[in-house]
């Protein structure tokens, strides 16, 4: 067999520690897990219903095209419905782009450090990878116009940036799609956007209508809190989106993640009680950080990077030994910096107990 | 934008009619829909319980790897744990088996008339599809073996064939195997391999232990009847496996359909009882287009493809008034074939009844 040259050497997704293993290999009966971005007051009460109304149609195809879901998403945003379209979460709808443009021989910039799913997917196609590190943890806009040629077929901007957790603002996504050629298609990533509370996070819809070549990525997974009914979508120009509807698989979402999607659209409620924990939560931890003498960085979406000026990983583990799982990342080549999931106010109370604690256990780095 | 060249012709799928908008297009109370092969006797009584006990993480990531879902399966099927993977249903399996392999240059080769994923994913991947015809709505596997050259990367066959049903022996794809290059991946979709009740039908697994090459696509869509999960899965050697793998999505199946396909593989029962309806089934309707002098193809899935010796179209829509959804497909290339999900004994006859009052409707074609 003859696998794809530029698949032979990508690293296989490997899962995380469960919380159940956690348990029994430390012996520990309550571990609160703030590792990957999950909504700590669940999902809608709403949602419950929505699946138990499904319940008798589990054996019967769930509508590919998501016709229902599409029309109260559309209606909610204000766009016209052939500008949506649904993923397996936003990675599929990553995924859905980087196959339906990339060839080999184009070229596709990125932020380094930021989510890695853009570079995973670009290297299948056999896209050429330009990254243009991050300044301050934000993302170096200037360079990265800089760095577009006539190669480039597709800009990547996370925003809030994951793992960095800062915001580029409208003012500057608008320069920089003013001065992007119109061949370019530049993927907002805005996976965090439902807890923006400041004044200055991009008017997306805007943007939109403004430049064609613009999409925006959003998901179910993190304010909505169905990250395990992998749901996502994007909205963008219509031609732009038929060209990724090409490629989408005729059945890639679940009956019950398109009828909870709708119940989470239908409880504003619940999202906005969501956000202004989350925003409250960033200004405790913000708060500590400081306290402790730590740089954080700015937080926009429901986590914040913390430089502990010490090897991340064995704060990491530190933290894991004291019922904490938290993220370091060696890829990230960010060796002093851990990702804190913003919890509920008693979770990030117990977190910053624990934190001190691990930080006394683990010598200081000299820089 | 500058999509690829070989996606830009694709078709987008385009949604069947819900059973919602035809009854209230035709006015109609009742609908049979019989058009999807999907399981007429639901889902094993299990999942409702395995479901309930996921109620309570639908925040919460999905284990990206399905480690407890893969034991279980393995133990079942006699296999080591890293020859499996799963899928958002067997599609996202014929997808990533495509994207790892598949260049442009490179040949792939599929009957014509079979399942259509196989095309439309190697299309995307730009490779060239060499398509041979079927025999008598068969697998011509001597003439796949002759279109076989030094570029061809894979070869599909779907076994039972969807849309014909039909079959190809143990020994018939064992000599394929053995008279195949050991370079070319040669993937058995089996997604109805649990119907058989035949002492014929490929010993899979015997053959996947002598031949590197072979991989068996299957599904948890068809007899297990979660569908609307989306979750399938293949079983091969670990090193195509390990290539599937690295171009697979983090978290590409959900909670849900992870729990919902242990809770299956649990329940033998459920499923000898559908297979053996659905023989009944198949051999009732058999004898019913026998009566009526139609031709109908030998049938090994959950569905039977019958030759009405009139426009399928037209038919098709005498059943549609008659509250039943059938299939017919001009892509199929055989306009006078009508496909028919077996349903339950009561859904069979009624079908019938439906089905002789559509054909006096519609003129005979003379050939």
């Amino acid at each position: 067999m003859q696998p794809k040259q530029n698949v032979v050497h990508l690293p296989v997704y490997k899962p995380g520690k469960s919380t159940a293993d956690v348990k029994r290999e430390l012996g520990l009966t309550e571990i609160t897990k703030l590792s990957s971005n999950e909504n700590p007051y669940g999902y809608s009460p709403k949602v419950k219903e929505a699946i138990a109304a499904e319940m008798d149609s589990i054996s019967l195809y769930p509508d590919g095209a998501a016709v229902e879901l599409t029309k109260v998403l559309a209606d909610k945003l204000g766009v016209e419905t052939n500008q949506v379209i649904f993923g397996m979460g936003s990675d599929e709808i990553i995924l859905m782009i980087a196959r339906a443009f990339l060839v080999p021989g184009d070229e596709t910039i990125m932020a380094t450090t930021t989510f890695p799913q853009y570079k995973h997917n670009a290297e299948i196609e056999g896209a050429t990878i330009i990254e243009v590190p991050l300044i301050d943890g934000k993302h170096d806009l200037d360079g990265m116009l800089q760095a577009i040629t006539d190669k480039t077929k597709i800009v990547w901007i996370c925003n809030p940036n994951n793992p960095t957790g800062t915001m580029v603002t409208h003012d500057e996504v608008e320069a920089f799609l003013k001065a992007a050629p119109s061949h370019v298609l530049v993927v907002l990533d805005e996976a965090y956007c439902e807890y923006n509370v400041t004044d200055v996070y991009p008017r997306t819809f805007e943007l939109l209508a403004a430049y064609k070549n613009a999409i925006s990525l959003r998901t179910f997974s993190k304010i909505y809190g169905l990250a395990s009914l992998r749901i996502g979508y994007a909205i963008g120009d219509p031609e732009v989106v038929h060209t990724i509807n090409q490629v989408r698989e005729p059945f890639n979402t679940t009956r019950f993640a398109q009828a909870a999607a709708i119940a989470s659209l239908n409880d504003d409620e619940f999202i906005a009680d969501c956000r202004e924990k989350n925003a409250a939560g960033i200004v405790y931890l913000q708060g500590e950080f400081a306290r402790l003498g730590l740089k954080a960085y700015p937080a926009f979406g429901n986590f914040i990077m913390v430089d502990v000026e010490r090897p991340a990983v064995d704060v990491f583990q530190g933290m894991l030994k004291r019922g904490f799982i938290i993220r370091q990342d060696p890829e990230w080549k960010m060796p002093t910096c851990i990702r804190i999931t913003i919890g509920s106010k008693e979770q990030n109370e117990k977190l910053i107990g624990a934190l001190e604690a691990a930080l006394a256990d683990v010598a200081l780095i000299t820089k």
